[in-house]
């Protein structure tokens, strides 16, 4: 059978600190259109793929960790929503539309469906969303916001990256179960975004302030009751001086560290005890259980108006590692998604 | 009636970084040993007076904590146990004992009574115990460890300060519990009392070890599923290295700390995301209502031999300061207490 070319985005070396696009780069491969018979693996054609900060942690040469690193000389590998195109197993035939963890690359042999799901194509929802309100980022906030930071109607929640692919729909989840909800974010944009679109009470840019806790306490007069923390670092630090009693933060991302050590290091711990505070970190894998749960409560309100959701979307796969990079210095304004193909 | 002396240790000035023998300062008061009529206060002879890792909180200038700042000229307060000379309670008359907050002194006028309780002299504990085994150590080892740790047994339990006036309960509870229980402290004769009288699995000195992660790894090649830090600072950060999948950390003091602030900083926070990591702050006045429980659980578990506790009983009031200062510099091996008068 004929071969195709298949674009793919390679790890070329590890990443030392935040990483480069020089760490990756495009080659062009081949394919068969064809799952081997035996296999039990089936082919996709890649259409949107997803960045997302995590995948830091598998461009390192470390092992310890709860997912293993990629492989040099290898397509990068993430979530994506991709169209089956032949198949050698049975659950899944061409024309299947699935999200899933795929390669970064035309055309995918997908051989494990531990992270993978069949969609049903809705007119009312984009496809990309799947990678993102509907995805993995939307069900971390889910899962983040009801099982872990135990909400109560009416209380004070801040979230950090507020706009980005997990902070956007944590906001909208605390605003529709009667919280007062502020974000940080870092350029006048997303500040606006997140009031005049997301409907945040408030909003700020911590680039704009010279002191996050003199920031916090002007939003915060009494306190926080959730922190959603998806960058740790100096807002980590100041929101330790700003917890309520009984305060529940989240560790949910330490997005603004270079590394898994953070050289800075939080300083105000000691504030966790005279308020009591709870800091659970969670990986959203723990709470799939809850999932049909999350898709159901998600897709009603999206449908009823009451969610919306902000996706950044680059056209074309070699403009996969300039996304990618660009989330470390908060480039991206909203989810940041990939189209490969659009069908 | 006539006046009787009345020996005090007064707070000269708030402490800057850890507290000095010279910022308090003793002094001989006058006292009539009678509770004012109306008042509804009772007027008790001090007898054991409690030197706790807190109180360093109350000598600064700080107002925003769970507790108030001493007062400058005033005695100091702590827990105590005394003898009510005289009353103006009903609930209390001349001869009964109590355990409580008290001042510094030899003679105190008490009219808060919401950490007071009535206790029975029993010949089987001693009376200082009201202040370490059975008092707000004891309780906070016992609501720390059960309430904010969810043990599990077989479970792995590593604790700092371990001999220490909440450490020395909290393994052996663990013990107890069915847990492999480890303890660090800063001397030979303190991992000795831990490993030969408080039957912890094993105990190392923090103080010979040039990498505490290594020491860690040593005791926990498995990892750590439960810390229950007394001290923060680079053993927290050492243990944050180590945790299992979903360990959590009982954060009950910082006494390794010389202020609110920790100069250090805390940098591998990042280490609880991948295992899920719970890091709970607490306070025992917020699980009182487990008070009785918790005697009943523990006078059992001393009547049968299965616990036992390490006292460091320093003799006279004039030697208080110096126990309390010794508290941060861990001089002290076992709960610090200063006898003030025997009856």
């Amino acid at each position: 059978m004929e071969q195709v070319e298949n674009k793919q985005v390679i790890l070329k070396r590890y990443a030392v600190e935040a990483p480069k696009e020089t760490d990756m780069e495009i080659k062009i491969g081949k394919v068969k259109l064809k799952a081997p018979k035996g296999s039990g693996a089936f082919l996709v054609k890649n259409l949107y793929l997803s960045c997302d900060p995590y995948m830091r942690g598998r461009m390192r040469d470390f092992h310890g960790s709860y997912i293993s690193p990629f492989v040099p000389g290898q397509p990068i590998q993430g979530f994506g929503v991709a169209k089956v195109v032949d198949s050698d197993n049975p659950d899944f035939k061409p024309g299947d539309m699935v999200a899933g963890i795929t390669g970064w690359e035309e055309y995918s042999l997908i051989d494990k469906t531990l992270q993978l799901r069949k969609i049903q194509p809705d007119s009312d929802i984009p496809l990309s969303y799947h990678v993102g309100l509907l995805g993995m980022p939307g069900f971390t906030a889910y899962a983040g916001f009801y099982e872990v930071c135990s909400p109560k109607k009416g209380e004070h929640v801040f979230v950090s990256a507020a706009s980005g692919a997990v902070g956007q729909l944590v906001g909208q989840l605390a605003k529709l179960h009667g919280c007062y909800v502020v974000g940080s974010a870092g350029s006048s944009e997303k500040v606006d975004l997140l009031k005049n679109k997301l409907g945040f009470d408030e909003a700020f840019n911590y680039k704009e302030e010279t002191d996050l806790d003199a920031a916090l306490k002007r939003y915060f007069p009494e306190g926080i009751d959730i922190y959603f923390d998806n960058v740790g670092g100096p807002m980590l630090d100041a929101a330790l001086l700003n917890m309520r009693v009984h305060g529940r933060i989240a560790v949910c991302g330490m997005v603004s560290q270079h590394g898994f050590y953070d050289p800075q290091g939080i300083h105000n711990l000691y504030f966790m005890i005279p308020k009591r505070v709870r800091m659970q970190a969670f990986l959203q894998t723990d709470y799939l259980h809850k999932y049909a749960e999350f898709l159901d409560h998600v897709i009603r309100n999206y449908k009823e108006g009451k969610i919306v959701y902000v996706e950044d979307m680059n056209e074309g796969l070699e403009s996969a590692p300039a996304a990618f990079v660009g989330l470390f210095s908060g480039k991206n304004v909203g989810k940041q998604v990939v189209c490969v193909a659009q069908e």
